[in-house]
C-alpha cells in the first residue's frame, strides 16, 4: 500500500461526517441552508505533479483545472476558490503564475475569494480549494450498482503524449501538449450527467486505476473492453494506464443514453465480485503491471 | 514592501468579487442560499511558521487553531475543514500529526470533510481550509469609523515567551509554552462580538502591526496607549511586537461594553489621519523598528 494511502487510512477515523464520503470520493458535500455545496482541495507539488520547467502560467492553469475537474465529476457548478501559494526564490516565476491564474479564473468564470501566501525556502506546494454548487443529487465514486455499464467521456491518452513532448522525448501535435499542460475540466458534461448517473469520478490517475477504484468503492468488479476505449495515439495499454486526462468516468444502467451534446463511450460493465478484468475482442488479457499513477 | 505583499498586490486584480474583501481581511465571505459562509485558508511551512523540532501533534493543533482564529475574528461558527498535507520522509511524524489533528478537530467539534495528501521530496507545507457560518453581519478589518476605540481580548505576549522556551532560550511556566504550541482561537468571544463591533481581526503577526493594518484598511490612524495593553511578562514593547497570540483586536464606538463573559481591554482609539502612534502614560514614544511579523 502506498504511503499516501496509508496516511489517508489514518485520517479516515477523523472524517466520519457523511459529507466526507469516507475520503474515497473526489470531493466532499456540505449542506448549507437549502443548497448543497461540493468542496475539493487538490495540491500540485513541483517535481511531483508538474515539471520544474513547465511554464508557470500552465502550472496555474493546471492547479485550477484539476480542482474544477473534481467538481465536474460531482456535477457541480464552480462558485469560488481559495488558493494556498508558496513563494519561491524566483519572482518572475511568481509573476508569470499570476498571469496564468488570471487566465484560468477568467476562462472558468471562477471568483478567487482568498487564501494564503507564504514563503517556502525550498520547493513549491500549491493548493487550491474549489467550492461548487450541486445541480442535483451528487454522484459518488461508490454508487455503482451491479449490472451498470461503464462509460468514459472524450478520448484518453493525449496528456500522456503531451508529457512526452514536454520532456523532449517525443514530437507531436500541439494539442497533445495542450492536453497535458492545459487540461479542460468537463464541467458542462459533468453537470449534465451528474444527476442522472449512479457513480462518477474523473480520470486523473489513469483509466484502469480509476475504474478499479470506482468498482472497489462500490463493492463490485469491473470489466473493460480495451478495444472500445477511445484513445489518442496507437498504444491502448499505455493510454489507459496514463494519468492527467481529466475525462469523466461514470456508471449508468443499461439503456442509458448520454445527453446529445456529451461525447461518451461505453467501455465496460460492473458485476458482483471484485477487481478489474481487461478484455480485448472478447478474450481476457493480462493486466499491465502498473494500472496508473499509484501515489507512492 | 515584502515579497508576500507584492504577490498579494498582484493577486488583487484577480479577486474583484466583493466576497474577497480586497484580500485584506482574515477571511472571505460567500452567500449561499439564505446563509453567509466565512472561508479561510492558512498554511504552515516548516521552518517558517513552526520549528522543525516542534511536536507534530502541536503543529496539527496550530494548523487548525490559526484557521479557526480567522473564523473567530469574523464571528463565524466553524462548520467544516479540508486539509492539504505534504507527506515527508518520516512516517512517525505523519502518524503523530494525525493524532494531534484528531485532538484538535475533536476539541473544536470540527468535521474534516476532505482534502489532498501529496508526496513532497523536501520540506513541508500544510494547508487547511476552514469554513464557517456567519452569525450575523461579518465584521471586516476595514470597517473602523473615526472616533472608534480599539480593544483587545485576553492578554498579549504569552506565545512569545513560549517560543523562547521552545527554542531552549528561556524558562517559564508551562502555560506559556502551551500558548505558543496550542493557541486557543477565541471562537465564543468572536461570535459574541462579531455582529456588534465595527471591525475585527485576530492578532497573529503582532498587536502593533495588526492594529496598524486595521487602521490602514479603514483609512484612519490609530493610537495605542502602551501602558493599558494587558501583557504577559514584563516587556510591553516585546509583547506588542510578537505574533502568534491569536487574541482578537476590535474597534467599537465609545461607550461599547463587551459581553460580560468576554475579557477585553480598551487600549487605544482611531482618528482621521494615518499610521500608528504609541503613547506611554500620555506621552508619545518612538515606535520600535519592528512592529511584528512582516511576512518578508
Amino acid at each position: 500500500m502506498s504511503r499516501e494511502q496509508q496516511f489517508i487510512d489514518r485520517l479516515k477515523p477523523l472524517a466520519r461526517d457523511p459529507g466526507a464520503r469516507g475520503l474515497i470520493d473526489d470531493a466532499a458535500v456540505l449542506a448549507v441552508g437549502n443548497e448543497t455545496l461540493v468542496l475539493t482541495h487538490d495540491m500540485l507539488v513541483e517535481g511531483v505533479h508538474y515539471l520544474p520547467a513547465d511554464p508557470p502560467a500552465d502550472v496555474a492553469w493546471k492547479l485550477v483545472a484539476v480542482n474544477l475537474s473534481d467538481l465536474a465529476a460531482k456535477g457541480a457548478v464552480p462558485v469560488a476558490a481559495l488558493m494556498g501559494y508558496t513563494l519561491g526564490p524566483d519572482a518572475d516565476w511568481d509573476a508569470a503564475f499570476v498571469a496564468g491564474l488570471g487566465a484560468a479564473l477568467g476562462a472558468f468564470a471562477l471568483p478567487l475569494l482568498g487564501g494564503d501566501t507564504v514563503t517556502m525556502p525550498q520547493g513549491r506546494a500549491l493548493g487550491l480549494t474549489a467550492i461548487g454548487r450541486a445541480t442535483g443529487p451528487v454522484p459518488s465514486r461508490g454508487g455503482v450498482q451491479a449490472g451498470d455499464q461503464l462509460w468514459v467521456t472524450g478520448r484518453i491518452g493525449a496528456a500522456r503524449l503531451g508529457l512526452a513532448i514536454a520532456k523532449g522525448m517525443a514530437e507531436g501535435p500541439e494539442e497533445w501538449l495542450t492536453a497535458y499542460r492545459r487540461p479542460m475540466p468537463r464541467l458542462a458534461w459533468g453537470q449534465a450527467l451528474g444527476p442522472r448517473v449512479h457513480a462518477m469520478a474523473d480520470v486523473s490517475d489513469g483509466l484502469l486505476i480509476d475504474a478499479r477504484r470506482m468498482a472497489a468503492a462500490s463493492g463490485l468488479g469491473v470489466t473493460i473492453a480495451l478495444e472500445t476505449v477511445p484513445i489518442v495515439g496507437d498504444d491502448a495499454l499505455a493510454a489507459v494506464t496514463a494519468g492527467d486526462d481529466y475525462e469523466l468516468l461514470f456508471a449508468a444502467p443499461p439503456g442509458f443514453a448520454p445527453p446529445s451534446d456529451c461525447i461518451a463511450t461505453l467501455i465496460g460493465g460492473f458485476a458482483p465480485g471484485e477487481g478489474l478484468r481487461l478484455t480485448r475482442d472478447g478474450a481476457a488479457i493480462a493486466l499491465p503491471a502498473r494500472l496508473g499513477y499509484e501515489h507512492d
